[in-house]
């Protein structure tokens, strides 16, 4: 399954990595030569701004921490996430959109493999990086999961559905990035994180638009719309939400 | 959809909990009386020490930080959790499995409603003990994955369908947990997760018995033709033996 033309572009993101402050990208690109060189915990943020040559003034005011130089990129891919799931219209299909956002933070990854590889290198090695990631992997998870809420609103467990597919998202997506950065990032991570996020919309999602995934002539009635009868064959313990999502999903709605 | 036999049972806990040690239920006590007095913030290792009538090393000698008073059975949850799951044999259906060992960490929560209300109010208030929950979770979520692992091992994209039901099952779980304690631990906590987690069972469990709902793959390919509810669409002249007879061969049926 490949990203539709409803994907985020890439070209947006070089214009804005171009338009990031060249002292910003200095002092990330010392700090990891440090980081590299001596260990994390050995490099202190004096050391940072000496290597880079400005003031540790200049530091905080592109960092909090320490910490925050080593995922430089996140803010701005978080955002640029909120403004992609917000951009969109109702006829988007809600789990076939939060896919689409998550590829955003495949492409952060996916910019910079060298660097990406990197840093995965050195979370693994530092508790407090580990536990930093954790926060930020939670901030697209809530930011997917508050996107499924509104898409599911009124809908039987509908916060429910949201977080349980928002969950299953990031998990899909950090399945495939996780590969790739052990690969030290060799091979195609789209098509990697592609696969992945399928196997979600699979599970939950309608299926998409276009060659149906059913033999030809099978859903020969849906185009038909007011013409159509529906029947629906559900086991006793199906829940409701699962029926209404059946029939929403034949109907070709939401 | 309500825990089965299989089901992790009460009694163990309640000797468990009979076996603590009371210096450290003491500690405990003492520590969350001063963060709703004072703020945790606000709390030192000293005050809790010396309100609970003993020495520092006491204190270290239980908990590694201030941060891990506040979490004292996540540990020994997780030990648990990790127990039952290594517990099963080659018949549990993996999925339910899961969910059956994510009902270990509600329970410890419904032990004590009073103390996990406050302390959900505590963790909302303080980012660094939301941190330290959120690396507590991925922990329960790396059990779950690793179990489901060894079960998917062999099978195409095992490790994936892995970590994405960990993960949902964590967040189904939770969503439930959350609501329960946001409403200060009133109703049925139990039946409410239950319901969350059938959500997820449904999604991704096999179905408990009976032949296939259909071919793999006709009904939208959804977990492996698994699906337990079918959609027939036809047109509104169709004949009623046609409607019939696709709901007969849909369901495998004669």
């Amino acid at each position: 399954m490949s990203s539709s033309d409803a994907s985020p572009g890439r070209g947006g993101r070089e214009q804005a990595a171009t338009a990031k402050p060249p002292m910003r990208d200095a002092l990330v690109a010392a700090a990891f030569r440090l980081f590299l060189e001596r260990g994390y915990e050995q490099t202190t943020v004096d050391d940072i701004v000496a290597l880079a040559g400005v003031g540790r003034r200049s530091f905080f005011r592109y960092f909090p921490s320490k910490e925050d130089v080593v995922f430089p990129d996140h803010e701005r891919c978080l955002a640029d996430m909120t403004a992609f799931l917000s951009s969109g219209t109702d006829d988007d299909e809600p789990v076939r959109r939060v896919c689409d956002a998550a590829r955003l933070v495949l492409r952060m990854y996916a910019e910079n493999p060298t660097f990406s590889v990197q840093r995965y290198r050195l979370t693994r090695k530092v508790p407090g990086l580990r536990a930093y990631e954790l926060s930020v992997v939670w901030r697209y998870e809530r930011a997917l999961a508050q996107y499924l809420r509104a898409r599911f609103a009124g809908r039987p467990d509908g916060t429910l559905r949201a977080d349980v597919v928002a969950a299953a998202v990031v998990a899909a997506h950090n399945n495939a990035l996780r590969s790739w950065l052990r690969s030290d990032g060799q091979g195609d991570a789209g098509a990697a994180v592609d696969h992945a996020l399928g196997h979600v919309q699979e599970a939950f999602g309608r299926p998409p638009a276009g060659p149906p995934s059913a033999p030809a002539g099978q859903w020969s009635g849906r185009d038909e719309g007011q013409d159509d009868v529906v029947v629906v064959v559900s086991r006793r313990g199906a829940p409701l939400w699962r029926v209404v999502q059946e029939i929403e999903s034949t109907l070709g709605r939401d």
